[in-house]
Order: C-alpha cells, then structure tokens, then sequence
C-alpha cells in the first residue's frame, strides 16, 4: 500500500489529532460539475458507473477542481440488487425503475448469491483506476446502500412517496422481510469486502431511507443489519467505516454502538448536540444544509464556520453537507466552501 | 356556545383527566373514504373547500363512519394566500399551483392584508354549518398552515424537492424573507381568530415543512411566528392549540414554549422520549405510523398499544397518526384504529 499523503479523512475518522478538519462532499462527483456533464453527454448514467475509465474520471473530478481531501468512488446504490438477478432501468425524469420489483418468497428465493469479482468488477477496476491516478494523493472512500434503503428500492420497485409495499411487506411478513434483508446483508458484506481488497481506504453505508421509519422498526430492519455488516468487514489497515443513517433522529446510542468509526448527520440536528450525545467515542461527518451553496460567499462561509463552532475544538470532525449537494449549485460555491473549511479549520485543532 | 357531549380532546390538550384517551386521525376527512370520493366526483378540491354545503358534509363524515371523538373542518392551508391575492390552481396529478409565486420586494408588496369574513368567509360558513349539525357531539378543530410552511409554497409555487427558491431566499435576502412572514403571521392570525369567532373548539398550526430548516433556522424562519400567532389568539373559551412541527427533531424545549397547549410528534420519534423531554407541561398528540394501517387488524392495534404505552399512563395524550392517513388505507382498518383505542386506552387513565 503506498503511504496517502493527505490522510487527514482517515485520522479524523479514528479520532487521531489532525492539524485542520478534513471536508468532502457527498455526490461531490455529480451533476453541479460542468466536467461531470460533459461526460454524462457521451453515456448514460448505468455505462459511466459500468465503464471503469468514465467512473474512474468523474471519480478523480471534484480531487482536482474543489480540492476535497477524499475521492469518493463513482457508482450507484442499485448495482447490487441488479448483480442479485433484477432487472434495473434508469428512467429519464423518472430515476431508477425496477420492472419486477420483489414481492413474494419466489422472488426473494431467486435472489443470486453475489460474487462481487465477477458482476461487480466493474467497480473494482474504476477503484484501481482511481487509487493508480490519485498516487496517494487523499484517500478513496467506497460506499453502500445499507439493506434496509436497498429493500426498499427492491420492494417499491421506484421511487415511492409513502413506502406503502415495503411497509406492508414488514408489518405483514416480517418474516420474509427478514429473509430478504440476511440476502441483501450477505451481498453488502461482499461487495465492501471486495471494494476493500480491491483498495479503497473507508467505505460510508448509507441508510437513505432510515428515516421512514418509527424507531422501533429501524433498529429491527435496518440498524440490526447494519451492525451485521461492519462486523464482518475485513479491515486490515484498520480502513474507516462512515455510517450515514439520513433524516434518522431516535436511536443515537444504539447508532453508535454499530461498530462505525464516524456517524454522518443530516443538517436538521445540531452537530455539537449530536457530539454531546454520543460521546468522544465516534467520529461525526456533517452537516451543513446543502442548499446553504445556494447562499452568498460570506453566507456560506458563516454557516460553514457555525458547524465548526457547534462541533467544538478537538479531532473527530469531518466536514461534509447534510446530503448530496444539488445539482443547481454554483461550482465557485462550492469551491469557496471547502477553501474556507480548509483555511479557517486549524483554529479548532 | 352548547356544552360538549364528548370533550376528551380538550380536556386531553388541557391535561385534564379523561376515562380514556381521544383519538382523531389527520387528513380523516380524505380519499380513503368512499363517501368523500364520491362528493369530490361532483366538484374538484377548491370547490368543495369554496362551498360550505359540501365542506360540511365531508368534515362530518369521519365523526359518523369511522367514530372519531374530533371533527376537524375540511380546508386546505393554500387558501390563505389565495385570500392574500394569489392566483391558486390545482393541477390534475400536480397539485396546488402558484403561477406567479412571490420572489420579489415588489411581490410582498401587493400581498394583501386579509379580511377572512369576506375571503375567506366560505371557511367560517362551513365551520358554523358544522357546529349545528355536530349539535355538541364532538370538538370541531380549526386549522391553519405555520407562516414558514405558508411561505415556502408562496416562495416556490410549486411542490419542490430541494426548496432552492425559499431556502436562497431566506440566506441571500433575511430581511424580505422576515417582512414577508410578517405578513403572513398576520394573515394565519386574523384567520384563525375568525375561526375561534365562528366557533372552532381548538386550531391546529400545521408546520408541514418546519423539517427541512436547520434548527437556528427553524428557530429564526418559523418558530418565532408560529409563537407569535399563539399570543395572539384570542381564546375566549380556552380554545386549545395544537402545533404540528412535522420532521422537525431539533429545538423541543423552545417548540414547548411556544405557548401552544399540545404538540403533534410524527412517528419517527418515540412518543415517551418526547414527554421526557418536555416534562408535564404540555400534551402530546400523535404518533402511530401512517403506514401501521396497511397492516393487518392484529398489527395495527399491538402497533396503537405500543404507543399509548410508550406514552405511558395519565392525561395529556391525543392519539393520531405520526402524519395524514394515506388514501389507499382501507376504511375498516381506520375504524379497527378508533374502535380499539377507544376500547383500550382506559387502563392508561
């Protein structure tokens, strides 16, 4: 493994003293980069996550144009349910479409056993690609859906407003939501197993759809699940695990008793009561509004400066938005939030 | 005014004792219902709010079919700035539309200070229709959307996802944002006084989108109005007020001093935390699951039992749904909701 040169990501996540705080952008590598547009031009969505050179580059984009201190690989959450044996399409205005979502025990029984080295190697070369082009330059992070957000696409079949299917299916048959989430969970394991071999230096689970849930439901079909994955990742170098359970504000300590070494926060709490709660024993990644990019420089720049302040001195932070940023945002915007976050953080430390 | 034969919500909001807790579910007077439907096939949404006869009819429909121990009138919060000179649509598959929302200093200005006994009096009509056909059997609640709730459809025009007009709004331009809520704080108050006037037995302040503000936000864009409309009431007959901070998991303290008597939690929170927090001072409304009523009849109730338990025993709570109840619900399973609520939730009190 050849040495990062900016390795502050990692040692902030394992809470190790940093001389400023580390900042990356959910979705940095997306639609608000005119680069990123460019190549969308040339191929649709599935083929730049299914061809390693385009996922590669768009990967590599916000490293050199906002300057964050991690590349996150390109790809998409639903590549693990289309390796499972479903049929995914990218609906223009519609988003991601399963055609025969999982209804029944027959189709959870006809959910493949992946082998991430094979459907999913397309991934695994894009991470080569990047961790051979960014030379040790800042860390690469993989990620996942959790299963609970995954069922829920596998279920609902598309977007939903009110979840009904998946709901029903765990209120009804827990027992076959069961069955289906240990499916999705092994797949998890495997796919960040082999992210993880295959080189990236942290992986962020994201539960999008956490949040949909009453507290009690969440611990039992999704945060159970999620414990179960990051106790069987094989984390040689001590790789960092960044746990972002969106819009989920119950259950903090059991959040932070997954095994995670960061939680991520949506910008609806205040980071600093987040940090209060939980305890020096995790790191905590947020949390400003995305749509504070839609602000004035010296908007931006005071609202950056407020979760730096509510987060409080010491390591442990790592700035992110709340969310993905939006694809209307100002790349100078964006660019002005992470110069300010790596130029006025060293006050904090 | 004519004594009340049931008056548990009241009583409840006031934390007075009752034999048992009382029940009204959010959006009660909807789709779900064939008999709603079937008025809404002869007239589209904004006549049936606009005509008293027909508002009337489907506010009491939930009382006599399902069992509720509160009416609430049948409304829709868009009409306030319509009464303010709005141009409001409803667009098939779309939903309200403002085709000139507000975005200017000259926008604000020709928003017009309202007289609801004459724009609005179609609602009050309806309310005092209500009143005598409900011949004191249960509450009648008025309602109201929050100022910031009100502003963000009047700011974006449309149903949004990023919010990127009003959330731009209030960074770049605080003093029209604050001279805009103004306004309309004014509006939601003389509103809902006439409403009081007219003989609505408690209001409820919807803030639908409080959730998506970060909590100084929160604080400085809707809960300051929201406060500011609850001093101003006037509660001749100790009117009870509910306030509905949808999503919003931040600012408890400051939430429970807003003056209201009750607050509505969605269900996202457990409802015991929240009376922790909050102490005795104040009711809580809610918060099953909408969704628990896709499930079967023996889900649905140890789902309603959990949380009356979780609420715990005494006075103080209104049972309701965590958020409306869904259209493809089945009526029966809203009637299993009532019935063993109100067969079980005396051995709470």
């Amino acid at each position: 493994m050849k040495e990062l040169k900016n390795d502050l990501l990692l040692r902030a996540c394992r809470r190790e003293p940093t001389e400023r705080t580390p900042i990356w952008i959910m979705r940095q590598a997306g639609r608000y980069l005119p680069q990123y547009r460019k190549v969308r031009e040339k191929a649709d969505f599935l083929t730049m996550c299914k061809t390693p050179e385009l996922a590669a580059e768009v990967t590599l984009q916000p490293v050199e144009i906002i300057g964050v201190d991690a590349a996150i690989i390109f790809s998409d959450i639903l590549v693990i349910p289309e390796a499972m044996g479903m049929e995914l399409e990218m609906r223009e205005s519609v988003g991601p479409v399963f055609p025969k979502p999982v209804r029944d025990e027959n189709d959870v029984k006809k959910l493949k056993q992946i082998n991430p080295f094979e459907e999913l190697n397309f991934v695994l070369e894009a991470v080569k690609l990047v961790k051979r082009e960014l030379d040790g330059k800042v860390p690469l992070i993989g990620f996942s859906g959790s299963p609970w957000t995954l069922m829920t696409y596998m279920v609902e079949g598309k977007g939903s407003k009110n979840f009904s299917k998946v709901k029903s299916l765990i209120f009804n048959r827990p027992d076959l939501a069961h069955a289906l989430l240990e499916k999705i969970t092994l797949a998890v394991t495997d796919y960040l197993n082999a992210k993880l071999f295959s080189g990236v230096d942290a992986v962020q689970i994201f539960d999008t759809w956490g949040g949909i849930l009453a507290p009690e439901d969440f611990r039992e079909f999704s945060l159970k699940y999620v414990k179960k994955i990051v106790e069987n990742l094989n984390r040689n170098n001590r790789q960092p695990v960044i746990f972002f359970p969106k819009g989920v504000h119950s259950n903090l300590k059991e959040i932070a008793e997954t095994g995670a070494d960061a939680i991520s926060v949506d910008w609806t709490v205040n980071i600093g009561d987040v940090r209060r709660q939980v305890g020096e024993s995790l790191a905590i990644q947020g949390n400003l509004d995305p749509t504070a990019l839609y602000g004035r420089k010296d908007v931006i720049e005071k609202k950056a400066r407020k979760v730096m302040e509510d987060y409080g001195r010491g390591t442990g932070h790592i700035f992110n938005l709340g969310h993905g940023i939006l694809p209307d945002v100002p790349v100078e915007n964006a660019k002005a939030l992470v110069d300010f976050v790596k130029e006025f953080s060293g006050e904090f430390h």
